[in-house]
This record gives C-alpha cells, sequence and structure tokens, in this order.
C-alpha cells in the first residue's frame, strides 16, 4: 500500500464568546437567509438562549419557522419528519440551538429538503448506499448549548436506525454548517452529569483524532477530492487535539462540580470546539465504535440528570467507559503519543517507559472519571461479560471508524476490549 | 469603552503535502472551475512546479489562460493591468501559483474582474474609501512557492500605490482564497537569502499576532458582521501561533543552512500556513507597520539571493529588522505572553523575571537573526538616526495595524522605535 501524500483540513467559521447568540440575526442575514428553519428540541425551547435566537433573528427581519420537535438520540424516522417539515416550509437558511442531536437534525433536514433522494443514499455504508452528496446545501448557523458534540463544526450526523436497531450516520463535508455560534452561557445551567458525559465525549474526541492511524497509512484516494475527512491523525488535528486535552486536564473536574465556575464550564466548551474541528479532520476510532453497541444494547440503565424516562447510556458515558481499555489496546502503535496525551491532561509522565504508555494513560483516565462521577466500566451500565460477544457484533458494522484505529481489529479483538471494558476499579 | 465579547475566526481548506500540487486540477474541477485564469510570475514560471499545475490542470479538462506577469512588489498599477487581462480573459476561478505577490494579485485580479469598482473604493482607509467587498469572488485555489506570506489563507492584499510611494491594502473575508494548496517540495529550490527572509516575516507573523492587542480589549463593532480581521489575539490565533513559533525555533536555522534538509524545510513551510491562519483572524501590529516604511524608504541595499536588480529590502528583512526593538516596548502591556513566545522559539526563560521580558525576547530574535545571516539593525540596510522621523511619518499611515499593537502608538514612539532598531550587536 501507498500511503496518502497530503492531508486536507477545512474548518468552519467560528464564532465564540459569552452572549454571541445574539449575532444569529446579524449573521444570518449576511449569509443573505431571509426566511430561517429554527431547529431545537422541547428542553432548549424553554431557555432563555432559544429566546435570544428568535429575537435576534426577528430583528434582523428574517421570517423565522420554529421547529421544536427534535428528539433526543434522533431515529431515521426522526430524521425523515424533520426533513418533511424542510420541505414543506422551504426555508432558505437553518439555525440549530440545542446540543448534537438537534444540530445533526438540522443537518439532515437541509440534506434532504435541497437533494431529495431515498434515505438511505446518503448513509455511511455499508449500512446506506453512502453517496456523495451532489452539491451544497442552504446556508445553516449551529449553536450549540451543551459543551460536547462538536456537531457544529463538522459535517457528521449520527441516527439511529430503527429496523437495523443500530447507530449509524451520515458524513459528508457539505453537512458542515456554515458557521457555529457558542456562546459558553448556555452551559451555566446545565445539570453536573450532563457536562460530566458531554465533556468526556470531547475528551475521547480529542484522544482518538489524536491517535488515530496517522493519514500516511491510510491508502491514497482515487481521486484527491475523496480524501475521507475520517483521514487519521494529522499535523492539523493534532495541535487541537493537545490544546483541548490540556484545558479539560484543568477544567473538567471543576466544570463539572461547580455550576457556577463560568471560567471552567468556558474552557470546557472551547475545548469541545477544537475537539470537533480537530475530529471532523482526523476522525474517531475506537471507543466511539464501541460506544454505538454500548448505547444501542442497553437494558434498564437510566443516568440522573437526563430527563428521558427512558433507559439511556448517555453517548459520553458509552464512549468513555471503553477508553481506558481501547488505548491499552493502542499504545504499543505509538507510547509516545499516548505518553503525550496522559501529559496533557495532568498525569505525571516524568519516568514512564514507552512499554507503560497504555497503563499511564488508562489508569489518568480512571482518576478522571471517577472524579466525574462515572460508573465503574460497562458493569456499572448493567452488561455482563456474557454480553461481550453481542457488543462486539453490535460495533462491527463501524468500519468507517475502526479502519480509522491504528491497530487492526477483528471481532475477537473488539470483544476482548469489552471485557476489558466490564471492570476498572 | 466596552471591548468585544466574542471572536469570530476563519479558516480556508488547506491542503498540505509534497506533490500535492498534482490535486489542482481535480480541486478546481471540484469547485465548478472550467476556465482557469493561471497567475504566476516569470520566474516562478519557469520551475517544474508551474508545469504541474498546468498539466493537472488540463488534465482535468479545465481551459487554462496563464498571466505570468506578476510584478515581484505589486503596485496599483500592476493590480490594475493583472484586474484588465481578467475581465479580458473571463474565467470563472483563479489558481496563483507563487509567492505572495503572485497571490495577493489574484485576489485584486478576482475581486476588481467580479465587482468592478473605482481601483480606490476597497482600499484600506485612509488611503482608500475601504468599502466593504459587496459580495463573494469567483473560487480562487492559492498554491504558495515559498514558505513565508501566508497569503493563502489570509483576505489580504498589499501593494504599492506609485502615487504616494506608500504600501496599502485590501482586506476583506471575501478575498481569502477559497482552497490553499500548499506543497513544500516547492521550497527545495529556494536559496538560503529567501527562506531566511520568509521565515522571519512568518516568525513575526506569529509574534505579533500572539503578542497584539487582546481582542477583548477592542470596541464592539456597530454589527458583529462587521468585526475586523484584525480582532487582536484570541485562544484560536494563539494556538497556531504557539505552534508556529515552537517549529521556527527548532527548524528554520537548518531549513536556511542547508536546501537539502527536507524536513526542515517542510516544517517551516507548515509554520508560515499556521502562522497565516492566525494572523489572518489576529493582526499584526509595530514590526509589519514600521517594515512598510523601511521597504518604501529603501536607498541602495540590495539583498544577494534576490534576481532583481533594484534596490530592495525583502519583506521579512524589512519586518524583522524592527522586532526585537518593537517587543522591548510591547513586553510590559503582558510580559508573561512574551517570555512564552521566546521560550517557544528556544530561549531559556526558567530565571526570566517579567521585567527581563523584552529583553530576553529581543536577544532572542537577534541571535535568530544573526544564525540566518540578517544585517546588524537598519543601519545595515542604510538607514542612519537621522532617518528616523522620516521612518515614522511613513509607518503612521498603517493605522489598522497600529491600531492593533498593544500600547498607544504615536510619531514620537515610532520615531523612538527606529532610532532603537538601527544597530543591535
Amino acid at each position: 500500500m501507498t500511503g496518502d501524500g497530503a492531508f486536507t483540513v477545512d474548518a468552519s467559521r467560528v464564532t465564540f464568546g459569552r452572549g454571541c447568540i445574539a449575532e444569529v440575526g446579524d449573521r444570518a442575514r449576511a449569509l443573505g437567509i431571509t426566511r430561517a428553519a429554527l431547529f431545537s428540541d422541547s428542553a432548549v425551547a424553554q431557555l432563555e438562549v432559544f429566546d435570544a435566537a428568535q429575537r435576534s433573528l426577528r430583528a434582523a427581519g428574517i421570517d423565522v419557522v420554529d421547529y421544536i420537535d427534535v428528539r433526543v438520540e434522533p431515529t431515521d424516522e426522526s430524521f425523515r419528519s424533520a426533513a418533511a417539515f424542510a420541505t414543506e416550509a422551504s426555508p432558505d437558511g437553518y439555525i440549530s440551538v440545542g446540543g448534537g442531536s438537534v444540530i445533526d437534525t438540522a443537518k439532515a433536514a437541509n440534506l434532504y429538503a435541497t437533494h431529495p433522494a431515498d434515505f438511505l443514499e446518503y448513509v455511511n455504508a455499508p449500512v446506506g448506499a453512502g453517496a456523495p452528496v451532489p452539491g451544497p446545501l442552504a446556508p445553516h448557523i449551529a449553536c450549540p448549548t451543551t459543551s460536547g458534540t462538536g456537531s457544529e463544526v463538522t459535517g457528521i450526523a449520527i441516527f439511529d436506525l430503527l429496523s437495523m436497531a443500530a447507530k449509524t450516520g451520515i458524513a459528508s463535508p457539505a453537512l458542515r454548517p456554515t458557521e457555529a455560534l457558542v456562546d459558553p452561557d448556555c452551559t451555566g445551567t446545565l445539570p453536573a452529569t450532563v457536562v460530566a458525559c458531554s465533556g468526556l465525549d470531547v475528551l475521547s474526541h480529542a484522544l482518538e483524532s489524536y491517535t488515530a492511524r496517522p493519514y500516511t497509512h491510510r491508502a491514497a484516494p482515487a481521486r484527491p477530492t475523496q480524501r475521507p475527512m475520517s483521514q487519521g491523525a494529522n499535523p492539523w488535528s493534532d495541535l487541537g487535539c493537545g490544546e483541548a486535552l490540556r484545558l479539560l486536564g484543568t477544567y473538567l473536574a471543576r466544570a463539572v462540580a461547580d455550576a457556577s465556575d463560568s471560567e471552567a464550564r468556558e474552557q470546557v466548551m472551547w475545548a469541545a470546539t477544537l475537539a470537533g474541528i480537530a475530529f471532523g479532520n482526523a476522525g474517531v476510532h475506537l471507543p466511539h465504535a464501541m460506544a454505538y453497541a454500548v448505547a444501542g444494547q442497553v437494558r434498564d440503565f437510566r443516568p440522573v440528570g437526563y430527563p428521558d424516562s427512558e433507559p439511556l447510556v448517555p453517548h459520553g458515558m458509552s464512549v468513555i467507559l471503553n477508553a481506558p481499555a481501547a488505548f491499552r489496546l493502542t499504545a504499543h502503535t505509538d507510547p509516545a503519543r499516548h505518553l503525550f496525551a496522559a501529559a496533557r491532561l495532568g498525569a505525571d509522565t516524568a519516568d514512564a517507559a514507552p512499554e507503560d504508555a497504555g497503563t499511564v494513560l488508562a489508569e489518568h483516565l480512571m482518576t478522571i472519571m471517577r472524579q466525574v462521577g462515572m460508573p465503574n466500566g460497562l458493569a456499572g451500565v448493567g452488561y455482563t461479560d456474557a454480553d461481550a460477544a453481542a457488543l462486539a457484533d453490535g460495533a462491527w458494522p463501524q468500519q468507517r471508524l475502526l479502519a480509522n484505529a491504528p491497530i487492526d481489529v477483528d471481532k475477537p479483538l473488539l470483544a476482548n476490549a469489552f471485557e476489558q471494558s466490564m471492570r476498572y476499579w
């Protein structure tokens, strides 16, 4: 195999700062939007940030149609409903105010309203046809209200395909929002568990992108413009990852412990944006691939702080519970990178030998997980060793992510990784 | 004054890697270009990189019209000639292959061919009217062949206004090229002086952006979309600056000393891109403002390694000769930042007190300047103390840059800074 000789990076326009949600009207108008579809969910629609967005859009003379029926953990069905709304409402631009579910739903609605197609057409192979998006979408301004997914700066939309009971997604540079407005004032009212789970999602975005198979170890694409967004670790994503890890090592525990620590919550939100830009140009791997199965096969775990009454492993929790085991398996591929990441998170790595890299990083992750109240491994959310094979089957369709790992992954390795994730302390 | 509460950052799509110039055809086609204006200068047009760009464009079925009359150090006259060519040739996209002069000329040609106007209309105030660009330009892929200006990722085009014998420019987000293709193979044949001068320009981009007046100390714009590109230091630009300084501290002297040190030349080119993204979102200040006068009032200095037979202070040289004096003047505003920058460049700052910051940074800059063969201050390019007042007059029109300094600047301060820049060792 001849590896790729170049990497390609993209970033949206990002505005960051307290109160910047008030800029949305002026920015929408500058993008030529006259009729905006404003996406949110029923919880966020109760918050001041949603009112502020509406006021700003109307003050700019923009016609606003609300869509607040976004489902937390979207499905193909909820994506289709949103697309039907958009097709009917015919907006010339999209504004999303909410977490990753809201932003992802607006991306999907924009996609199917702009370039109608059979639903599976654009969905990632092998689940869908993985067809390229045929052209640009309408402008979209994404305004995240959690410090988590990074969806505001990526071209990825994730959903549950109900017929297969599997999480999958759509990935295309065309889906990346035109602008992101990141207002840390939104995070002041988030419950501690939400800050912890979304912050650990961010942490794993940064760790996975930093340790992903280097872009030079992936085959060059047939045409340069087909270089995938999950192109592997590269000098651009490395930079954002390193800073996100440093910020999370310094501020995450503080942001979880004290909702009034606005400095800490602001810095965690900036880390989320940086890690989002990084993973949008590098890709995640094992912990996220495994997380799809952990969330999908949940039995009766219900986290505190999440309003939904259905059993649910929050996304960030489903990711981080696999992380210590996963990085133990990948550390030998590049001990220096794993040690550097641990050091950025605050671990003392001064006397660590290369062969200790996996242990040092895994143990530091466990320390952080305990600090912010995570369960003790997959056993803490209801799994046992007897589930490992089924979890491996559930993660196996995530080939886009598994191929981005620095090691070759087969089903026995996945099953072993799940077993090693059951109990950490 | 109420400072600005948010910062806004933008970055182009960037592809980086050896040989990536061969991607230009596929990328141009993906942008919808069918007839490309290929900009270069007569020297670069002799190089393999120019042929490679032409081959790639033609292989993609794109009609190519060459414009290789770009003047090194462009003027309003040369910008107008390029715009007249573009208006006549009617391309639907622009490819620039060359240094900052070539890329800047393609930006200007694209601007005036797309949105015709009186030449001074878009030129920065107070020299021009500083009118906003009324809409998007045709797609432009910028392919830098020097590791210097960062023009491939900024919305700035610089030229000499002949009637005023002054350097000025056009600054608008609309001018930022759609994509940058950064191919370090281009740098293997650059003479040492060119690598030194352009590398020191990069170094000063990073230092100036990092020490610029913080964005929170600039008044908020009347409308958020009018936030200037020279918005001051911010967490995004800080990150690129820090990495660029680290790379330059490690690789610049090696890249200058040995043209065959391809690792060093590649890393300096990556530093140039990072620093370009940073200063395009933060802005430079004193050393660049002073440089306009140093270059503009040259008498008979002729650098080795530059083919032009006219007297010339290369841009990077005209910048760095002011830098030690300038940072001595700004260090007190934020000693920690100035010490951090010095440390990233390789200075030993372990025992440095805050009040030493200016001296520590200035002396480390002098060490680097001597390593790469810079003249000993402005005296080394023909100036004397008697020129300080005229130089201050020459720098004074650069109000956009002077306002971005962390200190208040008046003419006596400028004259003093020029005097302190005459002789360093």
